[in-house]
């Protein structure tokens, strides 16, 4: 995701049939509204184009803006090569935390996010780190509230001084863009415009929101929406965070709930998605809660938590899906659940292993159910397992029972990958209860093209 | 290595050119000499077509006879899907070396290597295990030995029954066309074709072979010559073994001895190689001892030991090299250096991220000095260090120095990348003194069409 010296070099790829959920599906108790972090009541969004790219008609500067302070939290890249803005968002969310989020002039909460494409500012020193403090001051002089408040996060070529100046000049131009905060079509279109601003490589920009019911601890129901976007196509492999993601709730939470929250949804969405296995300098994911809609604050034990972190899960997860669907180059989503490890960590290594071999995705990639390349990588994972005890099935097929071949139809199995834009593999390793699911895409001439071709 | 269908169903790829070492190069106290595995003496190679392929022009069965019981090591995959010829053979080595290696009549040492390509007899259970331990039992017939003399090995698909037919009929082919045991060009035609015969992605047949003379404990001195045969190109991230590959010397060596050289060459040579990151199923690598150059044995604690030990890491840099440069695809043969980690295994950490990592490989092929991509790799690591440590050359140019970008010239660091077939990467750290180097290959289009195309 930090390297878009490939995106600004070459011609827009088409974009790519997404794989996001259409409003008015469900998954568990979340129903899939429109509008991405626009459905979100009590913030605003822009993007712009402010000239941090060579091409002039990409948007490249995104803008969320809270109307009050907002409840923040924030999971970030654990590269030891971290960028300027993770290092210097990382203070401020702590810094804002101290304060008292009930009492804005007491310096609480978050008031903005401003999010760059084009430059990562990351392995820039000492002078990155001034670029990303004078961008959250800028912001900050804007809005009237202190620097802190502001969060930063951007996304391109690494190694590359990020200069201030389209920062000067599009803070003020986004801020005229904002949308409104009313979830409404024009809300509706500074969420577009935010999420078109931070892609890279990404043939589309990626949102989703959802909305849930949930009974407070007074028996009166609420109807809170939790929205977002993200960005990342390539450099895909969050480590205990990932990408680029801003997530915003109009619920009303505790510091501790929301921290608590977003660590568990990344747990099982975000942080089980991999392109190609390289971690991000950027990786970064803020969540906010904006309180617009009135109810009770929620903390981790009153009854509306565990709704809340299952409709974030339901979000996360249709965003971790839609990343791994545009993966560079990528032409299927492919699927890895693994069940029957020792424990759920053992089960994600087992399926990163899987969703991390260049054979099995170039096999996908050729529409091979190439059972063997599968086998393999389970076998180099370091898990523990009997070879006699493992399946394997690929599109509910089974293909290897008890760690033996099983016969099957290639025709059908090619119809499979085919007919399908989504790719199951399913292994069960029969040595206990833990399980994981991943998301990754196969790998093709595209992912060479987007990042080896375009400097030949 | 395990997954030959690919060169099954497509034409041959042009040879590429080799890396190998000249006939008269020296590195340390070895000198390289013509002939691969045909330079050493006490041993006859051949390599025939059997029937593993569905290609009747391609080679597929090699066979190496020593014409005495010889001292035999091995080392293996860790791959938990170990394929029957890597279980089988490694309890034949037990048997062999338990056995006294001096007298031949009670069923010491190793008589006979047989390797097969086009099906590497993984995954396939217990019908898998007999064919193993039948073409043992057929070459042991032939060559009036015990079975456990006879070390096996395939390499091709995996999950696929592995017929014992081409082994019956081919066995005794093989045996009527041995070359000689002289080092002679008889000697050298036999181990040419016996090094054609396991490749399967490989775009040449791999050998090399290196002669050395030190002083023994009396004064006098001694000349031994180690020659080997390698294959491999795809599915190769070595785990303390490597890919296929037959070693011998003339020298004698205990078992002890024997074991002890194999394993530090491999830590330093096969196993620091990595074209994508994929552990074979089946890796092994043997070396044996013929003793037909007379000379007192050779024990860890005798004055032979260390030059052994030093002309055999010399050998198999050299095949090392050679496996790396015709990886599946490649274009380049790319040598990562890591020093000032903080212990060899932090070295070896750094350089094996940065020698996996899909956007540094794209960016070789792409002819790009992008060492952001470089200090993403060693980031995501796991390694520790200080960014503000860490200095990085790609060619000898300083690109990165304490953590910061050096401005370089790009249309030098591009003429450096046209113009070498070995693109050099340079990281010191900072923390310590350990060091590594490994050796990959760039990731092109080339390795998606070997991989991915050939179902479509």
């Amino acid at each position: 995701m930090t390297d878009a010296s490939a995106a600004d070099g070459m011609p827009m790829p088409a974009p790519r049939p997404s794989v996001a959920a259409l409003p008015g599906t469900t998954n568990g108790n979340a129903t899939f509204v429109e509008g991405g972090l626009g459905a979100v009541k009590g913030l605003r969004c822009a993007g712009v184009s402010a000239g941090f790219r060579r091409n002039p008609e990409r948007k490249d500067l995104a803008l969320v803006v809270t109307e009050k302070p907002a409840v923040a939290a924030g999971v970030f890249t654990r590269n030891l090569f971290c960028a300027a803005p993770v290092a210097l968002s990382r203070q401020h969310l702590v810094r804002g935390a101290l304060a008292d989020v009930d009492a804005p002039t007491a310096g609480g909460g978050a008031r903005a996010i401003v999010l760059n494409s084009g430059n990562a500012n990351a392995t820039t020193g000492e002078p990155g780190m001034r670029t990303a403090i004078q961008t959250a001051r800028i912001a900050a002089e804007h809005l009237g509230c202190e620097p802190h408040q502001v969060l930063v996060a951007s996304t391109g070529v690494i190694g590359v001084p990020l200069a201030l100046e389209p920062f000067v000049t599009g803070i003020p131009l986004a801020l005229a863009e904002l949308g409104s905060a009313d979830a409404d079509a024009a809300a509706f279109a500074g969420a577009h415009a935010a999420a078109e601003a931070i892609m890279t490589t990404d043939t589309h920009p990626k949102q989703a929101a959802v909305s849930f019911t949930a009974t407070q601890s007074d028996g009166s129901e609420v109807t809170y929406t939790i929205g977002g976007m993200v960005k990342g196509s390539g450099m895909i492999q969050p480590n205990m965070a990932t990408l680029l993601g801003v997530l915003a709730t109009d619920a009303w939470l505790t510091q501790e709930a929301l921290d608590l929250a977003l660590k568990q949804a990344m747990a099982v969405t975000l942080n089980r998605v991999t392109v190609d296995s390289d971690t991000s300098t950027n990786d970064s994911v803020y969540l906010l809660a904006t309180g617009a809609t009135p109810g009770k604050t929620i903390n981790p034990t009153c009854p509306l938590f565990e709704p809340f972190v299952s409709a974030l899960v339901a979000l996360c997860t249709d965003l971790a899906r839609q990343i791994a669907y545009d993966g560079e180059g990528a032409t299927r989503l492919v699927t890895v659940s693994v069940t029957g490890a020792s424990d759920d960590a053992q089960a994600d290594l087992a399926g990163r292993s899987i969703a991390n071999s260049p054979l099995v995705k170039t096999a996908i990639a050729g529409h091979d159910a190439n059972w063997g390349r599968i086998a393999m990588a389970l076998g180099k994972s370091g898990v523990t397992f009997v070879q006699e005890e493992v399946s394997i099935s690929i599109m509910g097929l089974p293909v290897c029972e008890r760690g033996l071949p099983v016969p099957f139809d290639e025709d059908e199995a090619l119809r499979c990958f085919e007919d399908n834009a989504e790719i199951t593999i399913d292994v069960v390793l029969g040595t206990g209860e833990g399980h994981a699911r991943l998301w990754t895409c196969d790998l093709t001439h595209g992912y060479i093209t987007i990042n080896g071709d375009y400097r030949t």
